[in-house]
């Protein structure tokens, strides 16, 4: 019983059931068999009594962060170019930088920036944007899996609407696509390719299509964007007439879910009806309230998303998004639901400490199965987070501390599957 | 000429002039003389060339930030509580934690974390509230002037609407306030007392008469807050019929400007008229965007503050905000204003990055004096920031090179008054 990815974690331990119920066991043991969560306890059942025992005291043990959107390219852009909305700041910003990957030595000095960073965070999930070159993407994919973190990654697609530089055709993209999808499906242990489409308006109908196949042939979740900017839904109503929104331009193209598992990015300015088929669909939508913010697209209704029980998690996109830090994105998204409230709408309440914590584990996790939980079975990620160098003068309950680490990080120790990650640099 | 408050900083030297006049000069000499800016020069006059020479090589040297208003006794609940709105968060939160400031052992556990923390951060000017308590206000005091930053500090006055604990009464709070003028007033280097009542509904028209009759004959300054909260603008109305609003009622009550230099703070949701006050008496506003938007206050509009020419700096408003950074609060503003843009009113443009730096350093800083900017004459406040600790694959220019600090801080040293501040724990 001793193989090295069962053990226990002492400490104070502390995830979410529900987006209203945070549980808070002070002093327990968290075990963790063949990389899951076997369960929390106040003594060491007998049967695990041989298991090695790690003593982390006083720190919190909280399920791994989930970053459910963001894109490794233009990590090189965080906080750079804050000053523009979306379809200026792609031209300006985005699209020059990935046009730079298809370089695979910029892409190597890049990528592992962004990949030791992403150990080091809080996240040990994510679902990542590359470029549209296929070697770059192998490359990065090579890279995170190094890290020991479990992520999807896309090779991009765009066959329209996009720079000399970043444009495909519809056959070499499909080619691509192909042969990128051979070559990474079982090559790694915890990175796993997902189809990823930019947005509607960069990919014809047809290249639409295909990939829908692909991702029913190949039985592939995938990625893309919805309802970021109101220029962008626009210009979606020109591209797409025959849609009633953005939301069922995809629905039409065979790309919004159902047997497809699908993060839709954003989703700033859904309709009901829009929210309605997200619901039918099982389309998890990735709220990106930095990102929403820096390119000032607006807020997402993310208590509306609540109301009417859809999949929601949290999305850091970069470079739009200028931090890599889920626990900021968390402090984002009740910040921006705060003035959403003052603003806007005053029958949608400010989201809680408790929700946007629920949102950016289990909530972003069930994307990935069973992730983001302490719940018996759940995939065992975790981070250890020592609160004593954030000094205080007086003393505070395990609720309290979990909002202070939350809102002022420090991570200790990360686990992906059981697996200790390393935070060195 | 070798005194140890002139000297030489080598770098990438960059300050404003203006909101919209950022210089920035690479590789060249700032000259610190007696403490103050002498000037930036890209080769060494020949009466400067005997002064010590630092060279910081590749790094960003920046004028010092400037908080305009914060609560030391309220740094002990940063990152706490933050689910609720002003007037329930004073009782729930702050005035619990700020009548533990009666406990001077309390006190001083609580200051010294206080002090050195923004001895730390990139901020060299403060504008501070205390609490109500002189002795530990004195101690605040002590302890800041270790620090050797530039701090202006109050004794808190409160005699009514407040909890027991905290409720002096008005002859209490004069003699109090008058024997800590008595102790403060020429005791330190760097610091300095301010008038501080907490606001106008926790004080008496009396206390508040008495208030600036000192301010008058002590030559001081002045610092409380204004118009934060829609609730709290509609008790103030029922608390002073006789003013057409909130300002006015300062005004009135002979606390607003004009001869006592005054720091408002927050100024989220003023009329008109109040702005035109504002300009005419010469108030600073202190704009705390990350906690009007934590305490869901609403969002100031500093685009109109900025276009009427009012004088604005940034304050990090300690425990409502929940970063000392005024980096942070910089990219806030930013934030801010991009969502006020979106939701609210579109002829108000986003605050640039260019006009964010500004209120950070000269905004804020010209409350001070000469303080903020690396013109010739102002007081040698400084930061260098070592940059090259966020790695990144492309060549930046000098003002991509600000903004990304700005967005992901890194100090590497510290200078007020021309006086090197450590920055070890």
């Amino acid at each position: 019983m001793k193989d090295e990815n069962s053990f226990i974690l002492k400490g104070n331990i502390i995830y979410s059931e529900s987006p209203t119920k945070l549980i808070c066991i002070p002093q327990s043991y968290l075990i963790c068999m063949e990389g899951k969560v076997e369960g929390v306890y106040q003594e060491i059942p007998s049967e695990f009594e041989n298991l090695l025992l790690k003593d982390h005291q006083d720190a919190l043990i909280i399920p791994g962060l989930v970053d459910l959107h963001t894109h490794a390219p233009q990590y090189a852009n965080r906080g750079l170019g804050m000053d523009q909305e979306l379809l200026h700041w792609l031209e300006q910003n985005t699209f020059p930088e990935e046009e730079k990957y298809a370089d695979l030595d910029y892409a190597k000095k890049a990528y592992s920036i962004f990949a030791a960073d992403l150990r080091k965070s809080a996240t040990t999930r994510a679902s990542i944007f590359g470029t549209i070159h296929k070697q770059s993407t192998l490359l990065l994919m090579d890279l995170l899996e190094t890290t020991g973190l479990g992520c999807m990654v896309g090779k991009v697609n765009m066959d329209r609407n996009s720079p000399a530089g970043l444009c495909e055709n519809r056959q070499q993209s499909m080619e691509d696509t192909l042969s990128w999808l051979m070559e990474s499906k079982s090559k790694y242990r915890r990175i796993t390719p997902v189809i990823t489409p930019r947005f509607l308006p960069s990919c014809t109908d047809e290249l639409l299509k295909d990939l829908s196949r692909i991702c029913r042939s190949y039985q592939l979740p995938l990625q893309s964007h919805l309802s970021e900017n109101l220029d962008e839904i626009d210009w979606v109503k020109e591209l797409f007439p025959k849609a009633i929104g953005y939301a069922d331009a995809y629905s039409q193209l065979d790309l919004f879910g159902n047997e497809i598992p699908t993060i839709m990015a954003h989703c700033v300015h859904l309709t009901n009806e829009e929210m309605d088929l997200i619901y039918e669909n099982r389309v998890f939508i990735a709220h990106c309230p930095t990102s929403n913010t820096n390119l000032s697209s607006g807020i997402a209704p993310v208590r509306a998303f609540m109301d009417k029980e859809l999949l929601v998690g949290l999305g850091t996109d970069i470079a739009a998004g200028n931090t890599l830090s889920i626990f900021q994105v968390m402090v984002a998204a009740i910040q921006a639901s705060k003035l959403r409230w003052r603003l806007k709408d005053q029958d949608l309440k400010p989201l809680t400490i408790k929700e946007a914590f629920y949102l950016g584990t289990k909530g972003g996790g069930s994307f990935f199965g069973k992730v983001g939980s302490f719940e018996k079975g759940y995939e065992f990620d975790a981070i250890v987070l020592e609160d004593n160098s954030i000094k205080y003068p007086q003393s505070l309950s395990l609720e309290e501390r979990l909002e202070r680490v939350i809102y002022l990080s420090h991570i200790k120790d990360k686990y992906v599957n059981g697996n200790c990650i390393s935070l060195l640099d």
